[in-house]
């Protein structure tokens, strides 16, 4: 398995983790959104959605994994790839650019969904931001992310403002 | 005092009570930069960067306060005003874009400060997500921050990944 592939099933065990741990405190699956963060080879945190379980409308998965990480140098931004389950949305993708981070590798594009085209990134603001997109499609993790979406469909309208 | 200069008081008191909790905390003044959210006429939430106080590099001051209003429907969203005594970054544009907050009042520009054009939201970004900038300028808020940026540059830079 590459380096890539190895973060990214991180960033996929932290989407499962939040829809159980969603279940444990609140009955309510959390959103099935997870993270990882590698400063070159070396795997500094990860992180999953907390809609659900903290009622925090600023943890994204991205964002909750950029927290976990703590303060790092421009340096370690500059040397990190971000790996997230779903296509970055644009408060995700404009943490990304703010602290140069310069590749980010996701498991779904998510741009069937519908209204993707309001909060997705958009090519423009990551070609400008020099954000490098990879996708390593994972067809299970795109699977229960679209089943989430249809038996909850309220609370991933309002995790992207819908 | 118009409803907007009193909400934006509310978010420069929240910039003068980061730089002293740092100082308690930390021994180090916290970056001095605060928010608030209004939904039409009713103050949400406050908020400062949190930093030096929690080590946290997503609370900005706006994430923070958006942290701290919770789970908003996306019509309460689009009923508000984000204040913030400083043009938002490309992180907390980006957050506002997402939520389709369409009006930020701020105190300062600060497109005067150094390596602003990396870190500050663009007018491009701004208007394709049809949010209205209003700029109230405050002079005092303007020279506390510029005190703080000569006296701490490295924490100013690591605030904007720079």
């Amino acid at each position: 398995m590459s380096q890539d592939a190895r973060f990214l099933q991180a960033a996929i065990e932290q989407a499962q983790q939040s829809l159980e741990a969603g279940k444990r405190h609140t009955g309510t699956p959390g959103v099935p959104i997870g993270a990882a963060l590698a400063v070159e080879d070396a795997l500094r945190a990860v992180g999953h959605n907390q809609r659900i379980q903290k009622g925090d409308p600023i943890l994204h998965a991205e964002m909750d994994c950029l927290s976990r990480a703590g303060r790092l140098s421009a340096a370690d931004y500059a040397r990190s790839t971000l790996y997230t389950t779903l296509w970055p949305c644009k408060m995700c993708a404009g943490a990304a650019a703010l602290y140069g981070i310069r590749r980010v590798v996701c498991a779904d594009p998510g741009s069937d969904l519908a209204g993707s085209e309001l909060w997705r990134s958009t090519d423009a603001f990551l070609a400008e931001n020099q954000i490098e997109m990879v996708l390593l499609a994972d067809r299970s993790m795109q699977q229960t992310f679209r089943q989430f979406v249809r038996d909850y469909p309220d609370l991933w309208n309002e995790d992207v403002g819908a």
